[in-house]
């Protein structure tokens, strides 16, 4: 019997029709369908395919044991995430050994900044694995900004919102263009790192890009707001342009 | 008579299986297709639609007035090309104006360092322009090396092989992971930078992503070696991974 394979799919930042003609191919022809949510959520993954799944596909969802009860600095996070990555691997894995190919769904890019890539790393040298790039969330949000993110030789750096306020500040400074994602509750520390380094009036809040609901605002007239989780902060370079 | 829009459509990495399915769409339909490209070749952006085109579509080939033979530093350059540019816009402004949609063709992310900014920025107060975001070329380079690309709270920086090797190297020193693009003829620099900031042994080179030809090594096991145009250097994150 063949072996099957795992693709780990990159949907994109939303809009399912910024999903790459690769991605919509093995998606519409997938008999396994598999993706991360939190319990009794849909998941963003999912919904960004919502009426592109063959009726017959059979899905699996994976749902994140811990999200907020557990510090992240307490070693039983890393514990509880990495048995949660162990048993999914294992059950793709022995999917794929019964000859199955199997679709794991990801959000924007799968190996950048992906949860998938738990599952890769423990999977990768047990059966086959492909993955199928796609575009950022980032770019979806700069382009909703209308203005180009990069010129010339600038400098882009991106930064988690979960990074240390000295770290943020510091390399907020000295970079030209500026991503932060994973914002969420580090708001307003990423606020103060962005007025701490002269790029706050410069700063563009990017929530749902691509998506229905989508907003883009200057950050300094969105103070006080919480931000969703599919939010990302832009600053955009300033490099040269004949 | 109503007036038509310019898309700057992002293409992707090279591989037209990596096209969204709205440049896809777009594309095929287009009536007036952009694109730049230096004298005398087909245009990388031009060679990735090849076949998708409409036989009645027409094409405006916007060929480079210089490339190498003015030193980026002489005002010279800028003003040559920033003439260029302003023909380039006045061209797909009158067809607009006409009522003619236009297609500019866009390597990888428009937004993202790419030349169909500096006709944005000329146009956007005039015409009607929509911009659709791609996969990046840096995306299909770290998805060929086969480990993702940042984990965890994991930096990246961006930058561009053009710059100084005092920056390069201050830059490389600080960051998690990396991706040097526009290397050419900086690569000798860009190397004794990445020596000098002790990744060296850490990157990987990758040429032609997602096209014809594309190869992946260490940069160690290229010495020497020429690179081409299409050429990424990819330092890979090691952040938290449970
Ligand atoms: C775990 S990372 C996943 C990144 C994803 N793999 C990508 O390529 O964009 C999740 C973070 O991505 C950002 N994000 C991804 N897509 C987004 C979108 N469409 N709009 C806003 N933020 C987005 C948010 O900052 C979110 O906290
Ligand atoms: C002017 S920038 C354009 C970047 C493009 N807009 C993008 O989103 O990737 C040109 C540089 O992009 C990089 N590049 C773009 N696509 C590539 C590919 N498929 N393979 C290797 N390098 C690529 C190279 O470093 C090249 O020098």
């Amino acid at each position: 019997m063949n072996v099957g394979t795992i693709h780990g799919v990159g949907l994109g930042p939303g809009d399912p029709d910024l999903m790459s003609l690769r991605a919509h191919r093995l998606l519409t022809g997938a008999r396994h369908i598999a993706y991360f949510r939190k319990a009794g959520r849909t998941g963003q993954a999912r919904a960004i395919i919502d009426g592109l799944v063959h009726p017959d596909a059979i899905e699996f969802a994976m749902e994140y044991p811990v999200t907020t009860e557990i510090p992240v600095t307490d070693p039983r996070y890393n514990e509880i995430l990495s048995r949660f990555y162990a048993e999914c691997a294992a059950h793709l894995r022995a999917l794929a050994t019964r000859g199955e190919d199997v679709i794991v769904l990801s959000e924007g890019d799968p190996f950048f900044y992906g949860s998938f890539m738990h599952l890769y790393t423990r999977l990768k040298d047990d059966v086959p694995v492909q993955v199928v790039p796609a575009i950022t969330g980032m770019s979806a949000a700069w382009t909703a900004t209308g203005s180009p993110v990069t010129w010339g030789d600038d400098v882009l750096t991106v930064l988690m919102g979960t990074l240390s306020a000295a770290d943020l500040t510091d390399r907020m400074k000295t970079t030209d263009a500026l991503v932060v994602m994973k914002i969420g509750r580090n708001i307003e520390k990423v606020r103060a790192a962005l007025e701490a380094s002269g790029k706050y009036e410069d700063a563009w809040l990017i929530e749902y890009a691509s998506m229905p609901g989508q907003t883009v605002q200057r950050l300094s007239d969105a103070e006080g707001r919480v931000t969703p989780y599919f939010s990302i902060i832009v600053v955009h370079g300033q490099g040269r342009r004949p």
